[in-house]
């Protein structure tokens, strides 16, 4: 068996390559790492990588990271700037003993002296997005802060290596050096191949109150099928948030298990995601929530059309 | 009832200045706070705050986060540098609802505008350390790795209102830009007032493969004492880490639930922590770990004054 499962709809060009990857039998870190570094190449989607949307300096600040579940190996970077893959730096210092978590200048030193290349990773179109929120920003008196569509992703090798990985450049006008949920172990991934992996999207700062990838993995060990175990987490965090908080942020959680079975749970209307499997291609599905449990229907046609044409539409500054 | 638990010896002062909060129906907020400051500022404790031993490129950045086990609003910063309070900064970001984890650059901008005043965090004994363990490292050809004694609480005050908290200036020589357990919510910290809290103090890097302070505060939902809870944690988490890796780095955890009973539980010799809660006086134990059980012994007079001692202890550049 073999499998990969990731958050939204544009990650289905990444898992299409990895699918290919896996059914030769290639390795779960090696598929996932080219799985991701597709979604961050490719400029019309605005909340990953290259295209990603800046700070609130105009920066582009990206979070990454990258689990091995065979040995429990985790690299991590947050608020990095200039770098074209940083999940691919992410996954080089997990295999470090020390000092895999690095953010900012230290982060971006470390990817310099490793060979990795520098690139400007603010596009035009970013700089438009950026010019146009500041603009309504100004004349209506809202809060800035839109979009957090991380992609996540969990893999399972033919050898039964499972790896979990994701990549951002979060919150549309986040304050300078703002950390989400992406590189955080446990709450944006967690893998134990034993068991299987979870990855979350989403607002970081309510996805780390329940340590929630941790805690569906954690489900699934207990017996739990991933869809049951994803499920149970949303709905308990977000219980738990409306409880204490008033509110709670958008969750939307993947997750697999080491069978290649897996699930998917949010609490927001038009969740994205994509799965291809030994037993299945790589297919975009949509998820409804129907009395607390998550539906999920395979996209059509025409959404997928809809869906490209928006993220590429002409732009213009307001 | 009220209590206030620490890892290590050296937060004793702080937990004292605490009790005198807590016992007048003081926040647990205020008394957390109050506390990690006590050590923050004490310069001769090496691993938090002023005093505290810098990165390779002999800059100090601290780590801190503050959790609140009522609203679950959580602060963190990371590589911060230049701030004598990093706890205080995390607890300001906690009151808001995004942007509440900030690194480097960003968190410190965040901490100037919010009125912070900077200073330099690098001391004298600081830097004599430093220049010896470049000299030493030069001889020997060793790691320079060493050291990572992060002050962690969990708190309870007379109205029920946990919270947890931690500070810490990592591991000496760390890489500039590397972030521990410290500021991750799971791994570091975790509380839920109608719980309980814990934190942890280890290599940070292992501590996150478990997420084990959230783990030990979901045993405890499940009615396990917390020396139970912790003795569970560390005990498979090194375990596991054994299996799968090899080794286990240092993992020491406390816990205190919303009745004020609590617990510690190491994978390491000597490692002290501090108790105070409405039935005992704030008291420095040791612990001692006989067939995978913990131990806990007051320490004696003459290991307290051994410990100061050692610690102001005359230092010379070699």
């Amino acid at each position: 068996m073999w499998g990969i499962i990731a958050t939204w709809r544009m990650a289905v060009e990444g898992i299409s390559e990895a699918s290919h990857i896996l059914e030769n039998n290639g390795d779960a870190g090696d598929a996932i790492e080219t799985a991701i570094q597709a979604v961050e190449d490719f400029e019309y989607y605005k909340s990953v990588g290259y295209g990603g949307l800046p700070n609130e300096e105009m920066e582009v600040e990206l979070d990454a990271a990258y689990m091995d579940g065979d040995t429990l190996d985790i690299g991590a970077v947050a608020a990095i700037k200039d770098f074209a893959n940083p999940v691919s730096i992410a996954r080089r210092l997990s295999r470090e003993r020390v000092n895999c978590m690095l953010v900012g200048e230290g982060a971006e030193k470390f990817a310099h002296k490793e060979g990795f290349e520098r690139k400007n990773m603010l596009t035009s179109r970013a700089k438009i997005h950026y010019k146009n929120r500041l603009k309504e920003v100004q004349q209506q008196d809202i809060k800035p802060y839109s979009g957090h569509d991380t992609v996540g992703m969990v893999c399972l090798d033919t050898k039964g290596k499972m790896t979990s990985a994701t990549s951002t450049s979060g919150l549309f006008m986040k304050k300078k050096g703002r950390v989400g949920d992406s590189p955080i172990c446990g709450s944006g991934f967690y893998v134990d191949s034993q068991v299987g992996g979870a990855s979350a999207t989403g607002l970081g700062e309510d996805l780390m109150k329940g340590c929630i990838s941790y805690e569906i993995v954690r489900l699934m060990k207990e017996g739990m099928h991933p869809q049951e175990a994803c499920e149970k987490a949303v709905n308990e965090l977000d219980k738990k948030l409306k409880a204490r908080r008033g509110k709670a942020g958008d969750l939307s959680l993947i997750a697999m298990n080491n069978k290649g079975e897996w699930g998917v749970a949010t609490n927001i209307e038009g969740f994205s995601f994509a799965v291809a499997t030994a037993s299945q291609p790589p297919i975009v599905y949509l998820t409804k929530v129907v009395d607390g449990r998550c539906i999920h229907e395979v996209a059509s046609q025409e959404w997928l059309d809809q869906y490209m044409k928006t993220r590429m539409a002409p732009l213009e500054e307001k």
